[in-house]
């Protein structure tokens, strides 16, 4: 076995299919955003494909939390929760997680990816005999942490209640039932029907785990998410979220009862054997939820802006795929064209969006997946939709296949 | 099923073990590490298990970096390291992982533990009927790994050569293998030998990976780890280490070829589909390492703290586990009395060694596991070892426990 070889031969034929990936590399400018220097194009850019959907990583409350608590308690936790990683941000971030999802409690994690695979390999695997009903389209890590935890795994078609009902109701009532799904669809922006759900849920007795990633701090009077927003919270048994989207830093976390937190705590092995969130970090995070508990301005705003971007990419009679939430995908439906139109976006028009290609879409549906934020201004706009005008006439070719999907 | 009365009939069968696990709540005080006030204890206390091995998440190059920061670029990193979310400070810390470890590149993670996982599982699942030997007493999350990968999994006697040897005779020559462990293991604090298992890797065509966690910062003349000290980074395929421990501050990563890092970059579910570490975690990240290849006078500091430890031990005839590194595991054996030992240590003489029980160490090995640190005086020292002789005086019961073991 000539291991480097092999290694090469995979990159090539990643290669080949167009799915390697290169990453830009940036330096946002603070006070700034969404503007950002490049490493590798014009020397600025205007960055239209961050999950940082708000700004609020650029934040000056946030900022503020971080400097003050690097100033008062250091970098690092410098060990995990259990072996002195504990700090009290840690204690006031989960009491203010809980808090926002009206939950007994939560649980922080390193990451959002990090709390699915944890979480849910833990319930799945803990739980004796556990069946987990998973929506087709859910994200890597909760796929990931399924297929971990070796429990029985049924996909149901994405967001079909009569599949899922099917499925739940092939199950022995006895059995534990674990139905995992998402609000916010990252990819495609589509909503779950969260209320029918959980109906379902009660009906057959099975658990209910939300990934609200894309949703907490965008939607609900307090940015509780999407189940917020229509009342569900209390509905669902976990309410997983991340602090490094709308939240703008970094990390983790599930939000349930008592018991479930303290199980989940005591037995998941992604969560006891790894160095706690540095406090600056849990800091800052808390603060980005406490202003947008109590701020809807940047939720609003957002609205506006995404909504004036789709309603100008109609006027262009660019084809993006209609949804009801923030999040506005452009389908390419080829890796190369899709990566061909990012590149010219940034070099000559100082425009960032990354190309969306295979693993974390389906192959044929390669995408631009556009962001917009509040701190886009309408002078961003013109220019986007100006200079993918340009692009969808240039190429001719492109404009035709993107018709076609 | 009753969920609820599942998760608290587990909770309680944890108690009754005496494993259930209580955090210890703390808020470093900067400047005056190892000093922290405590939410649960006394209002001050002095940190004794910190695996901020040196002191550096306090270092005033590390806190400057992040400052800077965080004031030239904001809070996270706003997406993916594919979706707008690799920015320079990324760039560089990996350049200088590479270089610490003399390999082509280095490719980070958002903590140690992914570092692990995500690395292990692509590499056993992606290499065709890829065999894993793996260390008996390897790291959860090199377990984990492993685990999900659904290769197949040998596992070899802890640190021993012959086992080692007859399990890859046993192997076909033309099967891929993959030989995993670790340089200073964490718990016992012994070392492997790490010539001889790359001679076996090398006769049997064995990729090696070695976890440096708890070396790297601490070892060799520029905190390459134990590796370096041995004038062996060149032979190991893959060196593993965390950003979270001797340099402070959170996050982890893989040095290797540059095929291999490429390969991992772009398979690795735990390293595409999640938000990238905050830019200012990363330079943070960056100084310390700077920091620690220029200086070795906290790595001999460190040393000489650590065998101050061991002789007043020694003095009063307190047995602990001898080993040729920093850490000072002294073995109570019970959980209980361990909890109670450390919970006097904190109450009534101010010090704060967390318990360590299972499942971090095997039943009935529970313990005391005490990480002197340069910042630690020659006055803390025999505050420590004075309290310990209290204890193990007054605990006649146990001491004879100790003894025992
Ligand atoms: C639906 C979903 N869940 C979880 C995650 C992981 O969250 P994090 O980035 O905090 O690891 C992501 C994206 O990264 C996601 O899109
Ligand atoms: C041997 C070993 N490897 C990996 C890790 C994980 O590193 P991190 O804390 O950065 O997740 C740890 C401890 O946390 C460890 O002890």
């Amino acid at each position: 076995m000539n291991y480097e070889k092999f290694f090469n031969e995979q990159l090539l034929a990643l290669k080949d299919d167009g799915n390697y990936r290169e990453f830009s590399e940036l330096e946002r400018l603070r006070g700034r955003f969404p503007s950002a220097k490049c490493y590798n194009g014009p020397s600025e850019v205007t960055i239209w494909c961050s999950n940082d959907y708000l700004g609020m990583g650029q934040h000056p409350s946030v900022l503020q939390a971080m400097h003050e608590t690097l100033d008062s308690t250091g970098a690092g936790a410098g060990g995990t929760r259990n072996i002195s990683g504990t700090t009290h941000a840690h204690s006031i971030l989960e009491a203010e997680l809980a808090d926002l999802h009206g939950k007994e409690n939560a649980l922080l994690f390193t990451s959002g990816y990090v709390s699915n695979w944890a979480a849910l390999s833990t319930l799945a695997a803990k739980i004796p005999d556990c069946v987990v009903l998973t929506d087709q389209l859910n994200h890597a890590s909760m796929i990931e942490g399924i297929r971990h935890s070796r429990a029985t795994k049924i996909i149901w078609k994405h967001n079909d209640l009569d599949d899922l009902e099917t499925k739940l109701a092939s199950l022995p009532s006895s059995v534990p039932k674990l139905i995992a799904f998402e609000s916010v669809y990252s990819m495609d922006g589509d909503i779950a029907p969260i209320a029918e759900i959980c109906d379902l849920a009660d009906k057959y007795n099975a658990m209910t785990y939300l990934d609200e990633v894309h949703a907490v701090g965008l939607y609900g009077p307090r940015g509780g998410g999407i189940a917020e927003r229509e009342g569900l919270m209390n509905r669902l048994t976990v309410i997983e979220g991340t602090l490094g989207k709308a939240f703008g830093v970094m990390g983790g976390y599930i939000a349930a009862s008592a018991a479930l937190c303290d199980f989940v705590r005591s037995f998941a092995s992604g969560f006891i054997f790894t160095t706690a969130l540095p406090p600056a970090v849990a800091a800052g995070a808390t603060a980005a939820i406490q202003h947008l508990k109590a701020s809807a301005l940047e939720r609003s705003e957002h609205q506006v802006r995404v909504k004036q971007v789709r309603d100008a990419l109609d006027t262009i009679g660019l084809p993006h795929i209609s949804n009801p939430s923030h999040i506005i995908p452009v389908v390419v439906g080829n890796p190369v064209k899709c990566k061909y139109i990012s590149d010219v976006l940034l070099k000559e028009y100082g425009i960032y969006i990354q190309p969306i290609n295979y693993p974390t879409v389906p192959k044929g549906t390669e995408r631009l997946r556009i962001t917009p934020s509040p701190l886009h201004t309408a002078d961003d706009v013109e220019r986007l939709v100006s200079a993918l005008e340009d692009l969808w006439m240039q190429c001719d070719l492109m404009r035709t296949s993107v018709a076609a999907q």
